[in-house]
């Protein structure tokens, strides 16, 4: 097996993209590519023992940034470090593209190089979210702003593939991101989902409210791009000021800094239960071939990571399965149309 | 000053309603009517001091709770109190009315007992959302699952109008909450609310990213329902959770529970700054009458708190300012129409 890395991509780019690539090498046994400047990416190699034949590079001169819009970059910086690497990916010359780059870009990168799986409407991005249980799989987290029903359950169906197949979770449970738990909650999207994934041989637990998705009560949480995004978002944003009133609370005099003192690796295991470092990259589910994202801000630990679940992604065939379930789904369809 | 309360509303109803209601009037100086099973709240009356002359009861045989569909619910139980409540505040018999029975069907009261203003198309309900800051005024946060753009206009107007004079915020600020804080980004809603409120005379500060609600940057946080709902119940969701991996961690072993032992106050503080019950209750904005919702599970202090609000919603008459102003707004979009 051998996988294609965007040495460019994240903030902390090249330095962590290329010690996590020569991590996942060493780790795991598979073969690498390196995207970007061949120079400065051979500088970093030197710094590393590993074994020389397992990692090539291809040259790329550019850098797609978050400043670019994503789709105007991916057209025009046809030399950047994310093009070429969907390109040779494409091509053929590695089984999977890894980047910690502009997520937008790389979702163009996606629809537009590598190109979505016949009979799937909308690629998803797919983020595993932080949950007191562990994670679920939150489905599309941002990709897709303005959905019809039909996509959400084909990520409902990718999701539980993915699932199933990556992360080990038989028949894995598909919650519906909504406003209420009862049938006929919600507007007129999650209305008119809630029917078809009902109907569908997934294992639909229903809606989820909001309130509940922290609780990880289910696997796999499916919602429109623009929900999903604020899901993530808010998650994430609540986490961080909960911590900084704490941090604000806990310094105030002697007292609390001795009792913070005390709980000082409490905390830190609390942080851990919520980085999303432990839980790898998103998956862009709907591609013909495998692409995973990397947190922006990954250090080497996270691209490893990343690295992994790319390679069960590779492994498990997850794009042949979602393909052929994907014929049964448009089939079923097809019936349930003749039926009206 | 005379306000309307329904005595049976809510988890702790009729002991916390009456109890609030009582010390309203005894510090606010405002005369009350209670609404429900008379026998009932003299029951409950008799157990405090105030003057009997301020305090009326209004008999209603009948509870709605949240087990009925709202709409039907307000058509069917005619002699339910928030029913005999609403129609009280319609005939004049007092300036407003508090309940902290089923949202829902108090916003199916609102909307076909008390009536929206002329010109405004949907109701919504605000809530004081915590944050780091104090509080931003969240709407719509449940009552209009599907909007369109001059909603949500509306609704930045009656927010901007309330937030300056209930809470005596001048020229607040207001935000779209989105995906993204770049103009263009977002779903077809948010784009296009984004041109009317850019157009617009209120204090826009353009998009703001769920990332950042928390941070409390804006007054007024501008949504569609199931959004403002997504947002309010997430955030209730992941305090909710942190709070449960702290005791978690906290209570692991003796020196844990030693360093919480010195954190006692700051913890309780913590949960102080997130208290619903400080912030007093959601206006419903839109309707021809001043209604507002106490939390279904308030004690006396969030209904003494909510009725403050009430007092404030009917004094600074907030309801003829956006009157007015719903004027000029629809005046301003027919100048608009009219130059497409």
């Amino acid at each position: 097996m051998k996988i294609i890395v965007d040495a460019m991509g994240g903030d902390n780019a090249p330095i962590e993209a290329v010690k996590g690539t020569i991590d996942a090498v060493n780790e795991y046994g598979i073969n690498a590519i390196l995207v970007g400047k061949s120079s400065i990416i051979e500088n970093e190699l030197k710094k590393y023992d590993y074994k020389k034949e397992k990692i090539e590079i291809i040259n790329a001169e550019d850098i797609i940034t978050n400043d670019d819009d994503p789709a105007m970059a991916i057209r025009r910086k046809k030399d950047s470090s994310m093009v070429v690497g969907a390109k040779a990916l494409v091509d053929g010359l590695g089984d999977g593209f890894l980047s910690a780059g502009s997520t937008g870009a790389l979702l163009a990168a996606g629809i537009f190089i590598v190109k979505r799986i016949d009979g799937i409407d909308r690629a998803a991005l797919s983020v595993m979210y932080p949950t007191l249980k562990g994670f679920s799989l939150l489905l599309d987290a941002g990709a897709n702003v303005d959905c019809k029903p039909e996509y959400l359950h084909q990520f409902a169906l990718m999701g539980s593939i993915y699932m199933e197949n990556v992360m080990g979770i038989k028949s894995p449970t598909v919650g519906l991101a909504n406003i209420g738990t009862e049938k006929g909650k919600g507007n007129l999207l999650s209305k008119e989902t809630y029917e078809l994934l009902e109907k569908s041989n997934l294992n639909f637990k229903g809606n989820i409210e909001a309130r509940e998705l922290p609780s990880g009560d289910v696997d796999i949480i499916v919602a429109d791009g623009f929900v999903g995004n604020v899901v993530l978002k808010l998650t994430e944003g609540m986490a961080a000021s909960i911590f900084s009133i704490l941090k604000e609370e806990f310094t105030k005099d002697f007292k609390t800094k001795i009792g913070a003192g005390l709980l000082k690796p409490a905390l830190k295991n609390i942080k851990g239960r919520m980085d999303y470092r432990e839980y790898g990259g998103a998956p862009l589910l709907g591609l013909k071939k495998p692409i995973v994202k990397a947190h922006g801000s990954s250090d080497a630990f996270a691209i490893k990571n990343a690295i992994k679940q790319l390679i069960k992604f590779i492994d498990k065939d997850v794009i042949k399965i979602i393909e052929s379930n994907n014929h049964v789904l448009i089939n079923n369809l097809e019936v349930d149309n003749n039926d009206l």
